[in-house]
């Protein structure tokens, strides 16, 4: 990428995220999810105070009902039922057909047999937005079989920062994983980064409670999708991302303990403005071959 | 219907309220439920909160022995395993055979072959209490193939008042639907209306941050049933919205954003007394024949 | 039990469960479960406040999995999927293949013929820690066909103490349970009592509200299972016992409704030390043949 310049990178993510905050506010757009039990509640409700509608189903023909309903899906791989073996490549694929956009959450990969099968099929019909930790990105990229060598990135994470040490580990995976989807990758640490295999950004902010509750990451995968309604992916994975750190940045300033950090987490992102959205810290690396 | 009149319907249904409600309290009655995975806390916990007591199962024959043990059932749509095929049909017949009542809310209807034929399938044991929203009341009569212009009721909302408009252009249907039943329909909004067939209740009070949090409907729903434990539907059905509008008001007079409404919502749903509940302001409309 | 020494035993207990709480906060050891979809995010949440890891499965090869990855496994019986009928004893014959730790909750027992069956089955793979109520360790010892008379226990409850009355008729059947299971087991009610069939230790504090909050037992039995991957089942039943009523103690000190109560007991849950933890009021009594 010649002439990259990153003042330019942020100043036009930054406005495109002003947008798409915006849009999300005026046009609540539904993001329906295919999600584990475990932190449904807590997806929906973040999409909702992030200004979107959820809708939750688990079987094949609601999954192809849910593709034509909405501009964007998200699947979460947390728990699985025995069906999913139908309604996972059915709906991804329904997705595919009509054009629409999908977002994937890859947890606990390696987990069973059938969580394998599935994210190993998703290959073939790959999502457009990866919300992931470190590991799983990693997990994910050699699931795939994806030539990171040749991607020809080094970790460009910020030397000498503890806090993302292990985000920058998966760096090169995030950025394999974005050229082959075509799609944009945003890994979740102390520090976040998104890529669309071309820019990389780091987002800060957040709290070390996120980690002590539930589906933090879970929940950021569900309003990835909402912003995936009204935008592009890698400006979605990032207003999404600098959204959650905004609200977390504030809760935290307020609450020490999970219990009443969650509660308050859910009162920021339903009061972030677009403004405080896209005025979250972002740092533009270029990665580009 | 001769001879209504507004003052005594409702000072009627404020003594059957208040000593409904005192009744819960008393008695903690369990209101088992069938219901979505993504709310199901919030239901168990706002039964708890109202007065009574839960308990969630999945499988046929778990449904039936709730039919057994309880008074009044609860079953929500809003998520399906493809077991349900066998599980709702087999649990509502078992209500009906031992004479019980139980509770719908036909959230999602349309999305999925399954919902849909299972939901008309229960035409043949009606609900005794359907709570909804406008668009569930309309497709849910549509599905039915109720006759709803020969119910013969115009859209008896008050005019004129923006917040009820949507739920006044589903009381023809909720009317035809209660007719169908011989129970009663709630038709949730920015006020709420329930109707027994012949009489119709406007509700006031609630807030709009009841629809920032997921699975507020769903919650209602679940307290339909442990009043119906109780009382005759349409007064289970009154109290239940009754108690709902008086705790999210006095939630919403404290809190402004979604996690601590929901906090607030369920400490007032828990402190409110029966005479706080019959208290909240009713309308009594005649929508008889 | 010859020279049994109340003094001597709690002071032992103590010293073993500062000891293991502090090597939760150091090691924060995953402990999965298979639980029941209504209280699942509270399990999280309370395993992650507590120190500990989370994570849900439902399929037969996950369960393995997960026996394969953590010391300590937690299945509670709460909701019943048809697949459970292979997923639960493959889980609970792996654990004991590989001389790792289970907890059981046996809710609901008596609900449909599946939980029947394998609770019934679990016979042949005892679990180490049963987390219940007064009348699940009634049922589930006669489930069992335990011989309660042989146990030589009369109830051993403090005469007297009405809070305590429920568990107490409990306790010949939860000594019978451990000494057949070799385990231990956690009666809760207002006043909780725990055994290995040698020792009995009953600790106080909680709060009234724990019941007004769905799945505080369930998180119970999550947080014994944290303990186990570190300890012995019976100290990790007391210890988890231990932390939950220091930690509702705290939460109803300044919390009189079940929304706020269940935040702050979450926080409370979070803050406790191994100190406060280990300082909650015990009492042990001699249960020994």
């Amino acid at each position: 990428m010649k002439g990259f310049n990153e003042t330019e990178a942020v100043s036009s993510l930054v406005a495109k995220i002003t947008k798409a905050a915006a849009t999300v506010r005026q046009t609540k757009p539904l993001a329906p999810s295919i999600t584990n039990t475990v932190t449904v509640n807590f997806v929906a409700n973040a999409q909702l105070a992030a200004g979107g509608a959820a809708a939750m189903v688990y079987l094949a023909d609601e999954g192809e009902c849910m593709a034509q309903a909405a501009e964007a899906i998200y699947i979460n791989m947390g728990t699985h039922f025995p069906f999913y073996a139908e309604t996972l490549p059915r709906t991804t694929a329904k997705i595919k057909a009509l054009g629409k956009k999908w977002v994937l959450d890859p947890v606990g990969l390696g987990i069973g047999g059938l969580r394998t099968q599935l994210t190993e099929g998703f290959r073939n019909t790959p999502p457009d937005i990866i919300r992931c930790n470190a590991s799983e990105a990693i997990a994910l990229a050699k699931l795939w079989k994806l030539d990171v060598a040749a991607a020809g990135v080094a970790s460009s994470g910020p030397s000498g920062v503890e806090s993302t040490d292990e985000v920058a580990s998966a760096v090169p995976f995030a950025v394999a994983l974005a050229r082959f989807t075509h799609g944009a990758v945003a890994v979740s640490g102390k520090e976040d980064f998104v890529t669309d295999g071309e820019v990389g950004v780091w987002s800060s902010g957040g709290s070390p409670l996120m980690e002590k509750v539930t589906g933090s990451g879970c929940a950021l995968g569900g309003v990835c999708a909402v912003y995936a309604c009204v935008t592009d992916p890698f400006t979605a994975a990032v207003a999404a991302t600098a959204h959650f750190n905004v609200a977390a940045s504030r809760a935290t300033a307020v609450c020490d303990a999970p219990g009443s950090f969650y509660v308050r987490f859910i009162d920021e992102l339903y009061r972030a403005t677009p403004q405080d959205i896209a005025a979250n810290h972002l740092r533009a690396v270029n990665v580009a071959e």
